[in-house]
């Protein structure tokens, strides 16, 4: 008998998970989950497990609560007899903890890294946020494959937005907005913090009479209190530019920070459907396919 | 240079953790806990734990919020060299999912006991509910130390109920009230269920005419919803007796379950503190200190 795949979803990823199992050409497994009234987390698998390829599907942010059902759903399908367990981790958690960054502080992306990688055989994610870790490898034991945002974000800028400049906030994106230029065939260009004495600091937009006309399509990877884009949102503006379409790969959106960008000089908030968002618009699950496949195929 | 005992409390464990360092004479740190925007959990010890002992005191009702900030506490204070990392969990979670109790369902209390078990070098905890498992050690891999509640609730009975007796809820309960009763020197007594047919079961209160003017003090060692307390106490009331004191060990009490156990027949509410509650009134900080010097000690 061949091993299957079987996708399953945590709660909340039910969207995806189908979207997944549409273009893999998978089996979609139900995964019970409850909450006891003394707030403990039950996960039961609807389907047999054993001998098969067992694919969870959760996104991680606001992750505390999400990630116990997440350890005991790859932990049981291993006690069930599963022949591999993989996780499809869209938004990945504590990666943006990678340094000491004060004395008494830890690693704490290297040890969320090392309480995953002991209970699957593979990870993959949509663009984690590598900083001061280069790969994956350095902190995850098991292998792992980054999918890129790239691509996607690319085509729906192409077919979405009529002379698109491609803005990136800061000098960390710029890279990475120049990747999605290329990859869509258009200009780009990236706010540079300019600044004046000890404390003040100016955001200069380059090259404004450049993009006259156009439409600056600002893009982060993370949009959690959303300030990096609402200051960029506002100096563009000062800039006397059109009011940009926002872009995040990951729609996190902490609070009332979705209101507060929608409230600002912005023409249109776009995401990918990493986080299960009002903002999605930009499907991942074909690329995502890819990746597992290589994980799937060891 | 010798290495010091350092006390240090998750968010809600201060009361507890002062009594620790009160009764153990050890030295109480410092632990930060902010939660991020964006719902990370950040640890930063304020006190150097380089080459000391290190002891994080965290009660786990409602645990799935509370795993992580220990599990990177534990994972950093080794990070940062500590000599040793012990666990003071007055109340244990996860230990009630000790059976596959259906298909696709798994051994949850092992896979938790093996997440902790990774990450310190003791743990110490007040009567975990061993049921199928019969000891710690069958799933924990570190060395543990179970602290009896028995003998300070025996203690907090003998020095404030005239005339008790000790009732069992249940028959699961029946060794332990024994116990209890033993070392308080006072009768005690277990309700039985009486199956009259198929469906029906009642339950019996024996020897009810032996008791008449005592206080009846029922004991369990969890309260969670509470019905069985109540369902207890609706038969004491049935069989004649005065409303009884209700004791628990571990005072999880979900939902609105306190406050239905104070509307039901009974004279007072008393419980442990492992769990923090305002019916706490029996302190374990001497009986735990005990356990974690031995812990100490190695």
């Amino acid at each position: 008998m061949t091993a299957n795949t079987l996708i399953f979803s945590l709660p909340g990823n039910e969207v995806l998970a189908d979207d997944l199992v549409r273009y893999g050409q998978w089996q979609r497994g139900q995964l019970q989950y409850r909450r006891f009234p003394d707030g403990e987390s039950n996960v039961r698998f609807l389907d047999d497990v054993a001998g098969q390829d067992v694919v969870l599907v959760c996104s991680l942010a606001q992750p505390d609560e999400k990630i116990m059902p997440l350890y005991f759903a790859a932990s049981i399908a291993r006690e069930l007899g599963a022949r591999s367990v993989g996780l499809v981790l869209p938004y990945l958690a504590y990666m943006r903890q990678d340094a000491r960054f004060n004395p008494g502080e830890g690693i704490t992306s290297a040890h969320f890294a090392r309480l995953l990688s002991k209970v699957c055989n593979w990870m993959v994610t949509v663009d984690p946020h590598l900083h001061r870790h280069h790969d994956l490898s350095e902190i995850y034991t098991v292998p792992t494959r980054v999918v890129q945002a790239a691509p996607e974000i690319a085509k729906w800028v192409s077919g979405n937005v009529s002379l698109p400049v491609l803005v990136g906030p800061d000098e960390e994106s710029g890279q990475w907005v120049a990747a999605v230029a290329q990859l869509a065939g258009c200009p780009y260009t990236v706010l540079r913090k300019v600044r004046h004495g000890d404390h003040e600091v100016e955001v200069s937009v380059p090259d404004t009479d450049l993009w006259q006309g156009m439409t600056p399509v600002l893009i982060d990877d993370i949009a959690s209190t959303a300030r990096t884009m609402m200051a960029a949102s506002a100096h563009l503006h000062k800039a006397g530019m059109k009011p940009p379409v926002c872009i995040a790969v990951h729609a996190l959106f902490a609070g009332d920070a979705y209101a507060s960008l929608q409230a600002a000089h912005v023409a249109q908030i776009v995401s990918c459907d990493t986080v299960l968002h009002e903002s999605n618009q930009i499907g991942m699950a074909a690329a995502l396919v890819v990746g597992m496949r290589e994980m799937l195929a060891g």
